[in-house]
């Protein structure tokens, strides 16, 4: 009965995006190449540790008490100068607001746009939270093809000259999630044309961009923005700690005045207590430094998945080639469902889980992709973890492409 | 032209009810009783500090990394051992979600519920970020009158009547917010016995619960709950630190699955950092202990405000008697316009600060009333401040009310 009461958001009957993502496989075995998470061990924790211990002596008790919706202004200037360096961002701290992880970002940047059955274009496949956070506002989405070098943009046109009132385009440039891709500079600098021409905002999602093993992080699509319609988001959880909660964005104008009311409302403030530790650590740390050893780490365990997807997967099976981030997509032929194919074959024979592509699209209707992290296991156990799910794969392949 | 674009929530020509509460003065006499700010100088700050020394060093890595939406479990027993205790609710920790804030609760109870146009019952005057948190879901509101001991009751059924569609009522029912008014026993169960006759869900906020400056905390609505229809919320901010940015809240079956799932869509998780260092710093305090010191404190504070407004106000004024929380209020004339009267003689003229009480209403409809915050003044101060204040008063009352 109490269940008439929910609102259309949360309809119990549909499931949710984010949950049961992440299937448990409790033998000694299994290897995740599911979940999104880097790794523990490098993580800076005495260093943090040291932080908070500097940061509560150094503002006392006013650091507890009632601060801003926008967050502590020196960090917010660091990162400002940080996007500047990184991505030719030309921001200040007035323009950055502090979030509870990017996720947060993207929630309120959707809070502040959308009505129900407002226009949303999104690449296709997509960032799952950002399909979630979107759908707590009942768009009407619009899935748009990704290539090598990014979203199609002659797709997106054809789609924005037949519903000329999309609001919000949805991105992930950088190392993409889930397929590792790259959007190029001149696709970045044509987006915002189109942006400019046909009246929508930009969300541009990058929390992976530092995080690149072949080249320095490209300008972001922000940086060639000409009238304030680029939101730019990133997040601290992949360079330094996703328990920080920490992400941020950049905006301005009334956009940026429509984000922190719907901050405000939604939960006050910024939590300035984690956020001046952290100011304290890029006091005394080398946050390009941190993130150098990260790349360096991450790079072999990149090119030990692509190494071993080259050496078992079968043919008929594509993959993308990351040059950065956290994920590798993998296509199988149309008639592999990978959802049953993880809990029929990968879970129970292979003992190597990942995340089925179904819910990467926001129509899911397509069932044949999966997504790896490689960041969580060593390039030993990327290997064995491949070996193990290509027989699976192959057996699959077989069943649907018989070698006559 | 952005402007276009934006929800029609973020209506950028409605003022929010958030924004320009606390107007600036500063002139080196000015005594603020706007902002609702607990004492810095009680805050627990080197012991908190040690706490998430300790939080850190236990828990190591794995501590930043991704945890989940409902937060630490040895957190959430603590919260619900401490709610059976005072509040004589019977929960668990696996019904408990920690939020940032209680902020956070209730923008994800009136998200998990709310459609456009859905009908919410408030009391009036009320808790404005609450209103600001119903606001960005554009519900119906009916406003309900407070009485002494809490909500009419009968004027709430004579609503319910009219409006048998109403979804949800959220109330204050300890130390009330604006308004300092506790519902009495009596009434809490009763509320819940309407609850089940007209089928609606209760936001039970209640923040100050701990605050009671002449007796112990009475039991909570969500006590009397027989079918999971009262959301319970509380938060850390008002009895350790609001800095913390830590509420919770109490709910079960559907409703508890689909504030999960909006808390994930929203911003993924709780901020487990902050919350081991809260529960280890509860593991070795006695946070009764810290709150009876506070209670301490802040009676004399109360005490001296309600015998300065009895000793300068004019007869034309009434006020409540609070016995607990942060804030008494005061009901000027009709013709009197406190927003007004801020402007044009407390600040340039008395050198003190309140809020407005139409803020208060989602109307915006009652223009005589003002908000009185004690907490953050010695009863010297507060004593200096009414004589002010009282004297503005005096003469506005007697331009509308001239003595023949």
């Amino acid at each position: 009965m109490l269940k008439d009461l929910l609102a259309q958001r949360v309809n119990p009957d549909v499931p949710s995006a984010l949950s049961g993502l992440f299937p448990k496989d409790d033998d000694p075995r299994a290897l995740s190449f599911a979940a999104g998470s880097p790794r523990e061990d490098l993580f800076p924790v005495a260093a943090m540790q040291a932080a908070f211990t500097t940061a509560i002596a150094e503002n006392g008790a006013h650091l507890f008490q009632y601060q801003t919706a926008q967050g502590n202004p020196a960090l917010r200037a660091k990162l400002a100068a940080r996007i500047g360096k990184w991505g030719q961002v030309t921001t200040t701290a007035d323009q950055v607001v502090l979030t509870n992880g990017g996720q947060q970002a993207i929630e309120l940047v959707a809070k502040a746009l959308l009505n129900v059955g407002d226009e949303v274009a999104v690449e296709v496949p997509t960032y799952i939270g950002a399909l979630a956070a979107f759908d707590l506002y009942q768009p009407t989405y619009h899935a748009v093809p990704l290539q090598a070098d990014g979203l199609d943009l002659n797709r997106l046109e054809d789609t924005l000259k037949q519903h000329p009132r999309i609001k919000l385009l949805y991105t992930v440039p950088d190392y993409h999630n889930p397929t590792g891709i790259t959007m190029s500079v001149t696709k970045r600098k044509q987006l915002v044309d189109l942006a400019n021409r046909y009246d929508f905002i930009i969300l541009e999602d990058s929390p992976y961009r530092d995080l690149g093993y072949t080249h320095d992080p490209l300008p972001a699509i922000k940086h060639f923005d000409t009238e304030g319609r680029v939101v730019f988001v990133s997040s601290l959880s992949k360079i330094l700690m996703p328990g920080l909660r920490t992400g941020w964005l950049v905006a301005e104008g009334d956009l940026l005045t429509a984000i922190l009311r719907t901050r405000q409302a939604s939960d006050l403030e910024a939590n300035n207590v984690v956020h001046a530790a952290i100011n304290a650590y890029l006091d005394t740390h080398d946050l390009d430094a941190h993130v150098a050893a990260l790349r360096a780490n991450y790079r072999d365990q990149c090119a030990a998945l692509v190494r071993a997807l080259t050496a078992y997967f079968p043919d008929e099976v594509a993959f993308t080639q990351p040059n950065g981030g956290f994920f590798d997509w993998v296509t199988l032929p149309p008639e592999v469902d990978t959802a049953d194919l993880l809990t029929r074959a990968a879970i129970p024979q292979a003992h190597v889980s990942y995340v089925p592509g179904t819910n990467f699209y926001p129509a899911r209707n397509v069932h044949n992709g999966l997504r790896l992290c490689f960041t969580g296991l060593t390039p030993d156990e990327i290997d064995l973890g491949m070996q193990r799910l290509g027989t699976v794969i192959k057996a699959a392949v077989r069943e649907v492409r018989p070698v006559v």
